[in-house]
């Protein structure tokens, strides 16, 4: 393989001050962001957004559930386009860099091609996926799903955020109610540029990582029903406090974590909701949701099947009836292996150091594998610390994998 | 001790009635009660009563804090009065009966003493303590607490519920903000009638309770800090998940009852917020309350001393830092025995089976009982079931204990 353009690099400092324009809305805890999905922090955003993206001579669409995307025309047009793209929300207490990095990366793409006057074969867009976070509306990563068609446009519309709101209204009251149809045409391929969310690159000092496949991951939602009774008198062997079930697979969930820790494994105790959870009475209704992740697909799913005994344990030793109400399954082998192939050696063509390494977090490039070709390229952030104001990546380490997703871009693109 | 006017009986019909009506504004679940604190559900219970009130020639007051005082007078109307009385608010999950038979039992002591045409020595009231559940607004008995000096005026009215609302706010907007100071004036005595809560009394048939002292209860507001991360890479080594330390609060305190359970104690995981509690993200706060009982105050000493130990487990355990943010202390001897031995002997005197008891709830009357001399009665309620819609007390069951409120008042409100 040769990397046409070899020369060609982006422009790291106008990447940079991009990032940092970014950082300024949904201002978060110091040096974060809260920057939810349909606020209007996110319409600010998607307004700045759209603005970048027209003063590149890009065309700016919007379908139905929000996603937006930019085009930037090829010399034949009636294929499908190379997408890029990740997301611009950020969690209640987010970083400035996760999903932010990718979308903005592809924007600097786009102006690098522009500065060259170079122009592709095939179309090239980027896109800028809907609600992956979750933060506000479950479940994550609803924007790219919808388009992947896993959700329908009309069950996306309909889900509430914990204030009330519905999804569909407050998308039409920020103006991203687009007229686009969620879904339905064909991608030539998909890159996301992701921070690694992870200590890998970071601790070893190399700035591109090539995503090989996905952690396998086992999610769940369970529902606790129970008995309300006062605090006070009513017996222990009588009592169904839902949240004492809640709390049992809050702890469980953990333990399962702790036991795989050795080999990599993790075990989350995310969310539990209980109610009447008050002082004075006992709750009769909660819900958990957690996960369970390894490398691993065999020791995932052993760690699914120790959660499901810690369901059946808490049920006993709560007296509460315990569902598992939604469960889902993510990662393993994903990616197609030729677009990874593409990126590591576009790396190495560049002379960019980097590795293989598996992503532990779920993105839009899960459901859009479903769809495209698709692969991934990380970017080391200090630590791995992410989702937390204290998230750092830096212009000069971002840089080189930006470079690897512009070639691997242009090669795409370009092919026969 | 004899009892005058032995011949005198309250109407049981007339009583049911008013508490059949009681049952009419804010109904929740079947059977059961959802009128929580300072809502128009609330307002309109309290119209009701007042209503009541005056139509039996009782003039009316309000406190600042909401506090309802319906006074009959006496003869003597420089001393203080004597008093009855409890709450009219519920549980979100509330039954019929707790609380509201303790302050139409009242009513109707006044109704049966204007029949027969008696006046007493000292004046007589009603007391109708405001939030006694603390289900919408924390903590619980706020209302006697206030009147007691045990809280501010300006701090009760500045207590939020979590719908955000301020206590003042909702106290002027019911119209139920008064203009009388909040306690500083004299009880003779005190006196509230309550459904057990509890199924001593039920599992013996028999229909009076006669409270000796309180359960010695142990109560703990506790918050956690930890921190966020991605709820995917972050490995679980360096998770400081603040919802896992709060889960392992409530299985632990819940572990407490059960180690107490054969000699009667219990314990409760109560409440559990975490934030951002959300998919995705690791909850970097939270908050636990819940408490422990036991009839005997060492031993509830001993299951406060075990809480404190699993506090420092939880914070080890979960790597966050964890602090006990309040506690509280009730119960053991704070009724007045008098007053206790005048219940016991008018019972007797009516030839009205009871037995002596403890109280394990939390109740107005352990406020008062700090600047009054008090005692509570206890009536039947099925099953011992209560904060639950599925509460019943029968009418026949409840007028033996009224009957022996009824001469217990009279024979304080005339002693010499």
């Amino acid at each position: 393989m040769t990397t046409p353009n070899a020369g060609l690099a982006i422009n790291a400092d106008r990447l940079w001050q991009t990032v940092e324009r970014s950082a300024e809305i949904g201002v978060g805890r110091p040096g974060g962001l809260a920057r939810l999905a349909l606020t209007n922090d996110d319409r600010q955003m998607r307004d700045e957004f759209r603005d970048w993206c027209t003063s590149g001579g890009l065309t700016v669409s919007v379908d139905a559930v929000g996603n937006m995307f930019a085009r930037r025309v090829g010399r034949d047009n009636v294929s499908p386009p190379v997408v890029m793209g990740s997301h611009l929300d950020t969690q209640f207490n987010g970083g400035r860099y996760d999903g932010v990095v990718g979308v903005l990366a592809a924007l600097e793409v786009m102006r690098t091609l522009n500065d060259a006057g170079l122009q592709t074969v095939r179309p090239l867009e980027i896109a800028m996926w809907t609600n992956e976070e979750g933060a506000r509306f479950s479940p994550p990563m609803i924007g790219s799903a919808a388009f992947a068609g896993v959700h329908s446009t009309e069950w996306v519309h309909a889900r509430r955020a914990d204030d009330g709101a519905a999804f569909g209204e407050e998308l039409q009251r920020i103006e991203y109610l687009g007229s686009r149809d969620v879904g339905g045409r064909a991608f030539d391929s998909y890159f996301e540029l992701h921070i690694e969310q992870g200590p890998e690159l970071d601790a070893r000092r190399i700035p591109v990582g090539v995503v090989t496949h996905g952690y396998d991951v086992h999610g769940f939602i369970v529902d606790v029903v129970g008995e309300t009774a006062h605090t006070g008198p009513w017996p222990m062997d009588r009592r169904k406090n839902a949240l004492v079930a809640g709390a049992l697979l809050s702890v469980a969930i953990n333990d399962i974590g702790w036991r795989h820790h050795p080999t990599g494994g993790k075990a989350t105790a995310a969310r539990l909701v209980a109610w009447p959870n008050k002082p004075g009475i006992l709750s009769d209704r909660a819900q958990f949701t957690g996960d369970v992740r390894h490398a691993d697909p065999a020791t995932a799913a052993a760690m699914r099947a120790e959660f499901m005994d810690a369901v059946s344990a808490a049920a006993d030793r709560s007296r509460c009836e315990i569902r598992v109400a939604d469960e889902w399954h993510w990662g393993a082998d994903i990616f197609d292996q030729t677009m990874v192939a593409l990126v590591r050696d576009t790396a190495r063509q560049l002379n960019i150091p980097s590795f293989d390494l598996p992503s532990q977090a779920g993105h839009d490039a899960y459901h859009i594998a479903g769809i495209a070709p698709t692969a991934m390229i990380f970017t080391p952030c200090r630590d791995g610390i992410t989702h937390n104001n204290n998230e750092f990546a830096s212009r000069d380490d971002t840089a080189p994998g930006v470079n690897v997703l512009l070639h691997a871009v242009l090669a795409r693109a370009n092919r026969a």
